[in-house]
């Protein structure tokens, strides 16, 4: 893990007469420089990064993004852009050494038109996840893309991370949830790229370029969101399962029998489900016996009727085929609820285990298993006593594959073998051809291992259009590339 | 329309030794210089283009494609890149002067393998829509995506061109069916993108640059699908509608009933279905009494039951509420096929009616009815008597607007004024922010109209994005840009 270092020099504060001209754009109110009230700006909520900056601007209109931008690039100032702040991997945040200017995005927060008939609405990019899945709902609509930092996070950052969460078995990813953008440039230049369209094939998809880009390419500024109808029916049931072969089956079959209606199936292992039982007040084993893994699976659907018949028709069939130990299905919108706390827990309640290594990776669907088996006994062989709780969604084949410390080591040594446990997975995901970053993206964290696990024609690609887009290296530096 | 000009010089045919070296990376036998061999590979289907080249090339492998790009690279030889030779932009052929050469994927026919547990498939470029709709139907599986002409297009030409199609409304286009690309770069290096990967947030997005590029900045020569599972249950209806704004409410309220179960829902006049039942053998109207409007509203489900039930609440709601005249649902496989030969066939007849003024657009869904209302009065205005026949896919805002000749106009006469016509119907278009192609791409047909309809900051993106990726503009040059 990339642990901060040491800063060897500052960067010298931005000159003054440069201060006043970017803060004229946004009004004095909005630029801040005072170091106590940047401190919002300034982290990340694992605090492992201690950033510094000689200025925050908070524009208020995609105009005055434009102009700070244009300034930057005359000036050779190079910008951190930010939205909500909750971001895993320091792509958010400006280096130790203070060189770069924030440019957040917090003050644009309109829901600018909403069309049900069309199932679409056009936002700015502050707006928060939370706000834009409300609008939708309020006009019996959803905006499905749910991730447990909702409340905070906004649309820009969801789509400049390409966020995913536990509704992108059946819905994509924020990607996929979206028609068109509206992108300032690096050289200050407006592309307005708000289509409202389903089908337009006049030319390159260039919103594609910016989404997932994390602010290197562009600074999304508004977005044309595509909404889903508002479900009719939800069925939850929550299922022990003998094995993770038993789950990914269990999932094949859900999904040949709901289709898109299986809208979230999340997996997790017996001990981390006894880390949440332990720590989390009020959690109850919703399941008489134990059992080694379990299943968390969700569906909806827009249509009234026919959603129990089909869970039922699904949970019976597993039992029949010995896929199942034993389930229960929801009763009540607090028994669905109840289900999704345990899930919800399972980040929050491995800080109280001691320390804990952690990777954000992706395997095809189907090689989960073997993927789980393989380096559960790797990091145990390499670390006797090491808790492995992989545990995530198993639908899009994304497991949060996260060790706790044995319970009789030091935290700090535990810790100190971070890179050497990272180098270990890494290397299995790399064989089953997985991902590093299924979906928090590379930002600072994850950049220095970027070219271990690229294709080099690739990573070239990647280079010439950094270069090519952003030629002076002002948006994000030192993130992603 | 761009009818063929006549052809001011022609360029010099390709070196002798020059189509010895091409020839010897196919073998002699894959290289075609007999101009009567070649014809299968000069024409469109609606014989817009007369064309010619020095040279067919059809490569059998990847490592093929690259070592021809590489050579055209060297040589400053331009290449048009073609699929299944279906294309109605003649984006697929070389230009008069013949001095392109012609690469044809069409031997690389391979399913590479296939993965029903992951619901991916990885193919040749050269596979044809079919062969890839039955290998995924052979493991239980939909390739979701379907056109006219899938017994010849292939998965490449489907990609490089955004392909829509009627379940665009439930499964999305080509592009939201891909989850990982090989393309042959512009100076002969293979990226190779076979990501089978359902999250995996590790830099830009590349394949979203090629798809829908028509073989400008690459070269796609393989491909891994999204597969869905099989529906276990169809239900389709023809309704009898008054208006366009009546099956905009219609399809409004079978998504808020069956969400993306609606996996079809197409429109068009009575006029139209008049030259249906007048010209194509044994065709009959489903309904007793003439309706001014029909919709084809098609539900499909993963789950085994509930969807009858779906269908006819959707239709009694409609009923009720005045948005429906009349319907039938079809009670068998063979009239569900009647119902789809009907919209089929729509394309075909208008030949049958003389001359057919032709334009594939979109605007915003809800926005449908109100463009159909102006352009019609726009259309008859200008040209009294004409038959304006627009269908198409309303889920998508997606409608082929037509015109038919007056029926006492001469042929020619009417085509001539094919430009007028059509300057009328993209300004109409354009009012409503809309798409002058919203499916069958740019290619040599719309491309002088693009300056007139695209944001100059995009289009100037585009230039700079092919400059980069081609900088020799060796990659179907003409086309597009």
């Amino acid at each position: 893990m990339p642990l901060p270092k040491p800063v060897d020099h500052l960067a010298p504060p931005l000159p003054q007469d440069l201060v006043k001209r970017f803060s004229a754009i946004v009004g004095e109110r909005y630029a801040i420089t005072d170091p106590d009230d940047q401190q919002p700006y300034l982290k990340d909520w694992r605090d492992l990064y201690v950033t510094r900056t000689s200025l925050v601007l908070r524009p208020g209109s995609t105009e005055e993004v434009a102009a700070i931008v244009k300034l930057a690039a005359e000036t050779d100032t190079k910008i951190v852009p930010q939205g909500g702040g909750t971001g895993l991997v320091g792509g958010h945040l400006p280096h130790e050494d203070g060189a770069e200017i924030i440019l957040s995005l917090n003050r644009m927060t309109r829901i600018r038109a909403i069309d049900p008939a069309g199932n679409i609405m056009t936002v700015d990019a502050g707006v928060t996840l939370q706000q834009a899945q409300d609008a939708a709902a309020e006009v019996n609509r959803l905006y499905p893309l749910n991730i447990g930092s909702k409340g905070s996070c906004t649309v820009g950052g969801n789509l400049s991370t390409n966020a995913g969460g536990t509704q992108a078995v059946a819905y994509g990813l924020a990607r996929d949830l979206v028609l068109g953008l509206e992108v300032v440039l690096a050289d200050g230049r407006i592309w307005n790229g708000l289509r409202t369209l389903k089908k337009d094939n006049t030319g390159y998809d260039l919103k594609h370029l910016f989404i997932g880009a994390e602010g290197t390419l562009g600074i999304i500024t508004g977005a044309v969101l595509k909404l889903s109808p508002a479900p009719r029916s939800i069925e939850a049931a929550w299922v022990g399962v003998p094995s993770p072969e038993a789950s990914l089956a269990l999932l094949t079959r859900a999904q040949e029998k709901a289709g898109p209606a299986v809208s979230g199936f999340e997996m997790m292992p017996r001990n981390l489900f006894e880390f949440v039982l332990k720590h989390m007040p009020g959690v109850r084993d919703p399941l008489a016996q134990p059992s080694p893994w379990y299943c968390l699976m969700e569906l909806s659907s827009a249509a009234a009727g026919g959603l129990r018949e089909t869970i039922e028709e699904i949970l019976s069939s597993g039992f029949e085929d010995g896929l199942i130990e034993d389930a229960a299905i929801a009763d009540s919108i607090d028994q669905r609820n109840a289900f999704w706390r345990i899930r919800e827990g399972m980040s929050e309640v491995q800080k109280q285990e001691g320390g804990s290594i952690k990777h954000d990776v992706s395997v095809p669907v189907a090689s989960v298993p073997a993927f789980i088996a393989e380096t559960n006994a790797a990091c145990e062989a390499l670390m006797p006593g090491c808790r492995v709780v992989p545990f995530g969604h198993l639908g899009d084949g994304n497991i949060h594959y996260n060790l706790s410390q044995p319970l009789d080591m030091d935290k700090a040594t535990f810790l100190g073998r971070w890179d050497e446990v990272q180098a270990l997975v890494h290397g299995i995901v790399g064989k089953y051809h997985g991902s590093i970053s299924a979906e928090h993206g590379i930002g600072r964290m994850k950049r220095e291992l970027l070219p271990g696990v690229k294709d080099p024609v690739e990573l070239d690609l990647m280079r010439t259009l950094k270069a090519v887009l952003d030629p002076k290296g002002i948006l994000n530096p030192g993130k992603v590339l």
